[in-house]
């Protein structure tokens, strides 16, 4: 923290990348292994791109628990605490494989180099974009272009207002030490939001007519919104089932397949609530709020769009990666 | 707190009445001080009835601060941090004037006799109750009658379960140290806000066809529930504002006269905020919620009832009772 009270990301990240040309990294079916949580917004990007771009069976995923201490997430889903393809318990062991005296958070996404056991990356902004433009010899018959040349330029300045205002946002409210840190991040946050009402409320998509990698990291922000950030990080000008172009345009993207499939509200509530004891010290997780909300006719369809352009929708999950019924809405 | 996590209302007070016919505390114009705190729903309930009644002038109110320390309300808000009737600082004072050892919670409301600087009774169930049945003698002309005779059966039954399930419900849901104690909270208080939606959807009130005490005892909770129960304490199945007929219900209990001119949401949000560290260390108090909700229309006049009976509504307050502007939507 600032002595201001602000909240500061540490955005030093490994910033290796998998390229498709790449010496020490090279794009490679079944070589490396997506670890995540489903309660973080970072990584439920490479979730939900990784699903789009039908890329399931090339990289595997892991998938850690909701919860953990100072030091790391943890495997405590699988079997014996263990991941069964790093057999890692923890995940910081990946990255003090790759760097022992690794000095910073232990972060989700991460991409593990299986071989060697090492963290390549866990720069999870350029990961999704990675998996877009690198990894296009395995995409599925079918997959969209969610980061099309053309469109770059747009969906990196939208990006970037988002990143700053909405999806760090809410953590500069959440985590601000002081009032005044507080409602520096409130502010921006909500006239964003508004800013993003207006944008969506006569085209279906951010940018172009189609999902784009724009759409994917407001979704992963807004899909917590009021289970999460609306009470915990006191973001509360409004819940956004009262914002109805944002609330009509998540339910359509949680609608589409790839979206809300990967989403488990249950994972998301319990990290953030048992997880930040310094604002939540009784660790008591919600009951709410209601979610049956999140299955209503959204009537987006009216604006026109192709959801995946001239590609088509994924299949369903692999079985061992759908999410349990009772985390759903 | 128990040791099941849960939250038990130390609901001992001390009990001394002031009647119509009182040897020890009769009932008499200029004599006593009704202390309160805006931000409290049990001392609200006095604010409003006294406003109803028209009794300002014979029973005068000191207001204290809407944060205080672990031992008392305090007059911060007065010149000097003094009371400028009682000429104290501390409404523990007052409390230690009548028990010198007054082992129990220092709370509001509490009717403190002017001359001897005592107080008489913090029992809050009790006073709107005499204010009502013991204080006629000063009611204004107009004044409703909010606790009539042959309605008190049914207006005592509905503020027993109005008490267990919503006014003492959402602090057991948001003090329970435990995730059952809360979420044995958290259950019956929706299902109460359900049982009472459908009855308030054909009728305007809640006992009768107009105004009583049952009104008052479920508004001074309902009008906090955004600003601080949804978030604070944790009542999150839904906003108060997803909740139609209650929403309306309580806009146009608000919109009436001596209801919504006697609540400081500013005052409601610091006291829950700033004084529970426990809940929230960091003691920020949310900028949110939007309130502009509060003026919009109600509709409930198409129910029918009448407000006041054959009475009218008070006049506005006396200048120096009004909630600031700022603290209001």
């Amino acid at each position: 923290m600032a002595s201001t009270g602000e909240y500061k990301r540490d955005s030093n990240y490994i910033t290796d990348r998998i390229t498709a040309d790449g010496d020490d990294w090279p794009v490679e079916a079944g070589r490396y292994r997506l670890v995540v949580s489903r309660a973080c917004p970072w990584a439920s990007r490479a979730v939900i791109v990784r699903r789009l771009l039908g890329l399931e069976s090339v990289l595997s995923m892991g998938i850690a628990g909701p919860t953990h201490d100072e030091r790391s997430w943890t495997f405590d889903l699988d079997p014996d605490g263990r991941d069964p393809v790093l057999g890692i318990e923890r995940l910081q062991e990946a990255f003090f494989a790759r760097f022992p005296d690794y000095p910073r958070g232990i972060t989700v996404p991460a991409v593990v180099d299986v071989p060697s056991g090492q963290v390549v990356t866990n720069d999870y902004a350029q990961i999704t974009l990675d998996l877009s433009t690198e990894w296009t010899a395995f995409h599925r018959p079918g997959a969209p272009s969610l980061y099309p040349k053309e469109l770059r330029d747009e969906i990196d300045e939208i990006n970037d207002v988002v990143f700053r205002d909405v999806n760090n946002g809410v953590y500069r409210a959440g985590f601000a030490s002081s009032q005044s840190a507080y409602e520096d991040a409130y502010g921006p946050l909500f006239s964003r939001l508004d800013w993003l009402s207006a944008r969506l409320s006569s085209q279906r998509y951010l940018v172009g007519d189609t999902i784009t990698e724009a759409d994917i990291r407001l979704f992963t922000t807004l899909v917590r919104f009021d289970p999460v950030y609306h009470g915990h990080f006191k973001c509360n000008r409004s819940k956004l089932t009262e914002l109805p172009v944002l609330w009509a345009y998540v339910r359509d993207l949680y609608q589409t397949p790839g979206f809300g499939d990967t989403v488990d509200f249950d994972h998301i509530k319990r990290h953030y609530y048992v997880v930040h004891t310094s604002i939540n010290p009784t660790q008591i997780v919600p009951v709410g709020p209601e979610l049956s909300g999140w299955l209503l006719p959204h009537g987006r369809e009216a604006l026109g769009g192709r959801p995946f352009g001239d590609g088509t929708p994924p299949p369903p999950p692999p079985a061992d990666e759908v999410v349990p019924a009772s985390h759903q809405p």
